[in-house]
């Protein structure tokens, strides 16, 4: 897997740009590169902490001394709890919860280990996945939370319905109306009397809704760093940074090509990745193994052993079928990127 | 990752039992389950070596002692072909070509290093993705190899056209006329006074058809040993053993519960994956760490924190997300299973 240095900083860059202009943080999703170099980039370039979805992923981040960190997730598992209060011991790890039933499991463990761990709240804004609905039953969650001598630290609202909707005046709207429920809940629990420090939301989708909408204090996005062919459908402000490098490996002369990469390298799950810098090909089928590429002009000039590069179509689900990034400034490559997590 | 160890021992003996009983040979291909506990299996079993898809797998089995191995694909990286040709100076391994500039290539490294590794002829029989058009082209490449100074050991042909065709007369017709076009070829090839040791075919949707077909010798079946339920809706003498074991992390009352698995554990690319053994709910939806399951009854008993388990649905693009495979037998872990290549 390359990535184009250039176009990586110009995405942080842009994505700083925009937060130094406000009071909302960014606190990068570790979930979509798991490169804790690049976790480096995001923090040195401001980044309030980091965003992780599996304990794993924060225990990983921890181990590199990143130190404020919050697994946007629910946990479930009575060995993932105890590893979350063991890295609660260590450094500052937040988790969401959206049940009783996993506070009291949380207390229990961190009762046990003397430990006081922050927890938020995580509220369904219209992704109806994983939260409570928001209004009285948020409140009753952040109450048990501290009745079980936890901290409460704030809210989480996942707007993942919108992120991929077009730029555009529906969109601000939809992304707002999950805002604003977040919010409202945020307004009910301080009316209760109790402080919520934290709203977290959005992502690359949304950030520039989310991030300035009243309220909200920090955004979770992950993507905008290294870009994908899927959401730079939606999200024009980032460049496309990560590719695949192949090798024709087959040609059938004047139909297509095959190169050595398919879905165990690439994936698939939202749509076809595509052809870097070559005109009048296409990406037409990937297997398990191979990718098959149709030639639309019968005299385009590829041969057996050319290095083809692939755009990357869903960067969340490709890159953790690789164990290495390899950096790219000038054309040549500058480091070897360990992927973690 | 779990395998039910009854049910993949019930596979593997289903297979053995029918080479057993004709002169073809079974070469079971490791790229499913890349796992060397379930490859000495095989072997046990009688199978007379492994397929591997890539030059990494081939490596792996033969640090673990495997002595026959055909890599089923083609290789143009220079890097991969040195590879190759290392690996063919410790153990037997076969690669195929489809190109002569490739054939030209591994001659020039094999001469280098005083191998002189065997290769197979690949031939398109209907899937049009790798392999030399069957007839005259076949010939020339056969002469090739033999011209270079390298073993010419076969053909192969891979009929993944019609592997996920329902059983039936129609499937019948379609792998045996692909198989026809391969043994006009080896017909072609031995008319010309160039001996064909190999006739390589199949995969688990046709086992018992091109297994059968006079002139095979050998066929690459990988899925039947642990199966998923993309292949068992059109191979039924499989039964179901790999599972992944899930917690729920999160419920809404009467509507869904939420568990830890996603696209990042489990394939989507060929169709959704589904719950076993648990009635009135079903697997809607996968995002990268999160399985939505449908409660169609809202009075399921399912509460956060229980196990759940999911039937792989495409064990190809699955195992390869794991690093190892729990066996189960009579409820209870038997080993832990490492997954490489």
């Amino acid at each position: 897997m390359l990535l184009d240095m250039a176009a990586m900083e110009c995405n942080l860059q842009t994505m700083a740009r925009f937060f130094s202009q406000g009071s909302v943080g960014l606190r990068p999703h570790f979930k979509n590169h798991k490169c804790p170099t690049l976790a480096f980039r995001q923090l040195a370039a401001g980044a309030i902490g980091m965003t992780c979805a599996t304990v794993a992923e924060a225990e990983c981040l921890a181990r590199h001394g990143v130190q404020s960190l919050l697994i946007a997730n629910e946990i479930a598992d009575p060995i993932k709890i105890d590893r979350f209060i063991d890295l609660a011991g260590q450094t500052e790890v937040m988790v969401c919860v959206d049940n009783e039933k996993i506070v009291d499991a949380i207390a229990a463990a961190a009762r046990k280990k003397r430990i006081q761990p922050g927890l938020l709240v995580d509220v369904d804004v219209g992704l109806h996945r994983c939260g409570v609905q928001p209004g009285e039953a948020a409140v009753r969650l952040a109450k048990a939370v501290l009745e079980k001598g936890l901290q409460f630290r704030g809210l989480m609202g996942y707007e993942g319905q919108v992120l991929r909707k077009p730029p555009g005046p529906e969109k601000v709207e939809a992304a707002s109306a999950a805002m604003r429920l977040l919010i409202e809940c945020r307004d009910l629990i301080e009316g209760a009397g109790i402080p919520v420090e934290i709203v977290s939301a959005g992502g690359t989708g949304s950030y520039n809704i989310s991030g300035r909408y009243p309220g909200v204090t920090e955004i979770q996005a992950g993507s905008y760093l290294v870009m994908d062919t899927d959401y730079r459908q939606c999200c024009t402000d980032f460049q496309l940074a990560l590719s695949l490098l192949t090798t024709v490996i087959s040609k059938t002369e004047g139909e297509r090509v095959v190169v050595d990469a398919g879905l165990k390298t690439l994936s698939a799950e939202r749509g076809m990745p595509s052809v870097k810098g070559i005109d009048d090909v296409t990406l037409k089928r990937l297997n398990a193994e191979h990718g098959v590429i149709q030639l639309e002009n019968p005299s385009v000039a590829l041969q057996v052993g050319d290095k083809i590069e692939l755009w990357v179509h869903y960067s969340d689900a490709t890159i953790n079928l690789h164990k290495r990034i390899y950096s790219i400034r000038n054309g040549e490559v500058e480091e070897v990127l360990r992927i973690e997590g």
